[in-house]
């Protein structure tokens, strides 16, 4: 007898985040391997990611399910909705088994999720009953207040982005009593954002301010500003973050929240992609098997 | 007789903007010469640039001022202050006729200029009994409070540097009417800046914005948050902007604050800069000569 390596049933990949994350899944839901990718011009064009990917496994590719998150240029399902099914895509002179998770859209605030649905899905094969928001802290954050397996509304926040462009410093972490007095300072004064970012850059040069307390203060701005304008969101609610719990963002997110005595838990995001992915592949099979 | 070329007598350099621009003077104010440097590293570093300067022109720089404005690196003036005088410095082994000016600072809030100052400088020059804001918008945005000849209070805004990271499409003009309907809803709900940046990146989606329309609701949603934290500056005050009125960034700031009934009127900063740093070279020549 001899032992074969064993070989990937489906292929996950998700274009929601940077770089490019690709995991080999077996058929029960458990990965044989995970991986990232160079990020492409457009990190949503899936369809020049499928011709790579058949290109540098063209044996394996054959015959396998691929399965894509946070693609664009397929219709987005409106809000309030339950997250839309996966639909089986073609194209041209690639022989290949796709399949696309739709993202989600909202009318009034326009606003948009294409990626971050999946996370809720997998969230939801755990917790069906769950009733309360659902926050995904990343370049945007998303708050979803989630009822009956639906996304009754949803808001976007460019924080991340800002943040990233923003932190000059190296990643060296952050000071939290630094965190927690400039929580205090802009959500008292949400309105002064823009010239908060200033006030701050000029006290970092004035004063000399560490990085890590100069970073404690523009995630306090801006993530201030956010939970001041989100407070719909969490005010009363049972609050899950889904993220790394590990991470200075989620950590930042955490203890801001906290602050002003949310409700909350943290969730790992990465475990509920996967599971979002995997019951679209359980049910694409079962369509494939009841045609 | 021979005609021979006009020589300059001094330098003036400015490190408050990207690129770093110097202009080659005559001793009554006039430029022979203007001209941009290729940025820095640091842009804001004077010591390397006069040295570059010297290397560049060894046999012009000998014996001729050079003033540098918006070079760090030197103790700035608190406000409340009169423009503070140029200061002539010495570099080891540069025999170069070196004055930085000044900048000032703020303590509370915490606030910094390095360069406008000195384009303060030359707006005193003409109107020396100006009582009212001048406004310098730029990567960072300047409101100060000017009366009897000095610089009462200050206070910086980030507007156009996040409109530079935020602003994807190419330069191509902005609509105005979209710039004047996004003013008044992001004024009166200053605090949703954050959200407000990607509800705007999702309407260009989702509605097939044109550029021209996406950015002037960009700057609409920046320029009125800010307008709306310097509400003190600019109402009731008389407002004079201080900017290039051909570009779209001053229009937009002219669009903005006429919207909410400012006085106001544009004047040219680069002849303002000329003028300040003008005032700076006839103090330091005279001190020279009596000396």
């Amino acid at each position: 007898m001899t032992h074969e390596t064993p070989k990937p049933d489906w292929i996950a990949v998700d274009l929601s985040r940077t770089p490019t994350r690709v995991w080999a899944m077996r058929a029960d839901g458990s990965v044989l391997l995970h991986t990232t990718l160079p990020t492409l011009d457009d990190f949503h064009d899936w369809t020049c990611l499928a011709q790579q990917l058949k290109d540098a496994y063209p044996e394996d590719a054959k015959g396998k399910k691929f399965l894509f998150c946070g693609a664009h240029e397929i219709p987005e399902t409106a809000v309030p909705c339950a997250i839309p099914k996966a639909k089986s895509v073609s194209v041209d002179n690639l022989e290949l088994d796709l399949a696309l998770l739709p993202g989600i859209r909202q009318e009034k605030p326009a606003d948009l999720m294409q990626g971050d649905e999946t996370r809720i899905a997998g969230f939801l094969v755990k917790e069906p009953q769950f009733d309360g928001i659902l926050c995904q802290p990343g370049m945007r954050t998303s708050w979803a207040h989630i009822s009956a397996e639906e996304v009754v509304s949803f808001r976007s926040f460019l924080t991340g982005e800002l943040l990233d462009f923003l932190d000059q410093a190296e990643d060296t972490g952050f000071d939290e009593a630094a965190l927690q007095a400039g929580l205090d300072d802009i959500m008292s004064r949400p309105a002064e954002l823009s010239a908060a970012l200033f006030t701050l850059r000029a006290e970092a040069t004035l004063q000399g301010l560490s990085p890590d307390v100069t970073r404690a203060r523009l995630m306090a701005v801006l993530i201030g500003a956010e939970l001041s304008a989100a407070r719909p969101y969490w005010l009363g609610q049972e609050v899950v973050i889904m993220g790394n719990a590990d991470s200075d963002l989620i950590r930042a997110y955490e203890i801001a929240l906290k602050a002003q005595g949310a409700m909350l838990r943290v969730v790992d995001a990465d475990s509920a992609l996967l599971a979002g992915m995997q019951k679209s592949y359980l049910q694409l099979t079962q369509s494939d098997d009841s045609a």
